[in-house]
């Protein structure tokens, strides 16, 4: 697993629990800085290693959600190296040679991969889950969505810094930004991901994009409003 | 000024300081809990007083923001005792005898009073500001909303939930919930006013009803999804 201490890891290692996914071995890997740290699976405690080019021999499948720079150095070199790579991140998904699955979709689309299978964005997945019977019932030409997105998905420096303004503001202490450009404490922030000179987001516009190679429906529309909300699932 | 002690009364005695709106004298009402509190004026300490049916003897118009009941019972009472009765609430919105006004659209809808004025639904409001002139230019049919409303616009007791909520969650103790049915702090609630079999809420269908009667558009059509989310202004 690549990214294994990051907020998304760290759901995935507990999901393999709750799911008795079966492993003969976990390999946690994460960047020099978190090396020393320990992750439980299981019971046990797995010491995390770094992410190199060496990292992936004898691993059947690998998990990455690093983010799509560390996916597009080291995903092409773990499937090389015989993985398959199940990568969370942006980096290959309208890559026509990766496969993109929701597995409720277009499960049959996994046979295709070339070492390569690529998870959506977490917003479209949400959305077609209950989009696609809809599609299949009434052929859908076009949808108009709105989200509300926790700040867990930009990770989890950005729950703390949430839980940190919050804290500066009971306080009356100065809010300090570092994830976010704008406080997001008490207020929502109508943009994820960069802006695109359509005045859409990157964000946005992945419902389109993904949810036309997921759907196989190459005509479908969404006009979507993407909105982070102080939100965290924590409680 | 009816119900000058809610997160609303406050908001109107600051916008008439900061337009110089000229008053000979400004009367505060609220309900005998409010009695022997003061608030702030021009300088002056204003006390308030209990609202009852000889409250508007002399006063020529009457700001009603006490909610709909209130405005139910001593809206009518105010207008025969001759004031101008400008009301937030929704009690009248729908009455065919009274204009339902957004100055900015419809001002000369006001007209037509008989005593009593309305003011729109908040999200309404502010929606059909950017609408109107799209129709006015295009004419506009159908529109589809999604609305991110603050805690300040449930009023003064649900920004002391959050706040509370959050002192709670922060401190680890037990959260307490008395304003809404589930907690609001980091989180948000699809349910803004009370459910319509339909499935809608009334808050949702206000955008239609209001609508259609300020842009003089009976035909037109919202289909709208209100959220309310852990948000308010004082930050």
């Amino acid at each position: 697993m690549v990214g294994a201490t990051g907020a998304v890891g760290v759901e995935m290692i507990k999901t393999l629990e709750r799911r008795s996914f079966r492993t003969a071995k976990l390999t946690l890997l994460a960047s020099a800085r978190s090396v020393g740290k320990k992750l439980k699976f299981r019971g046990d405690e797995i010491a995390i290693k770094e992410l190199g080019r060496d990292s992936f021999q004898g691993v059947d499948i690998a998990l990455f959600s690093a983010g799509a720079n560390i996916s597009k150095e080291f995903g092409p070199i773990a499937a090389q190296a015989g993985c398959v790579v199940i990568d969370n991140s942006s980096a290959f998904r309208m890559d026509d040679l990766v496969p993109l699955v929701i597995p409720e979709i277009n499960a049959t689309d996994i046979r295709l991969h070339a070492g390569i299978i690529a998870n959506p964005n977490c917003t479209t997945a949400i959305t077609l889950m209950a989009l696609y019977p809809l599609h299949q019932a009434f052929h859908v030409k076009r949808i108009f969505a709105s989200s509300y997105q926790a700040v867990s998905g930009t990770g989890a420096k950005a729950i703390e810094e949430l839980e940190r303004q919050v804290g500066q503001i009971m306080t009356g202490t100065p809010v300090t930004k570092e994830v976010y450009p704008h406080q997001i404490a008490f207020n929502v922030l109508p943009h994820v991901d960069s802006f695109l000179p359509s005045g859409y987001t990157k964000e946005e516009m992945k419902m389109e994009n993904e949810g036309r190679k997921i759907m196989h429906h190459p005509a479908f529309r969404a006009s979507v409003t993407c909105v982070r909300v102080p939100v965290y699932r924590a409680h």
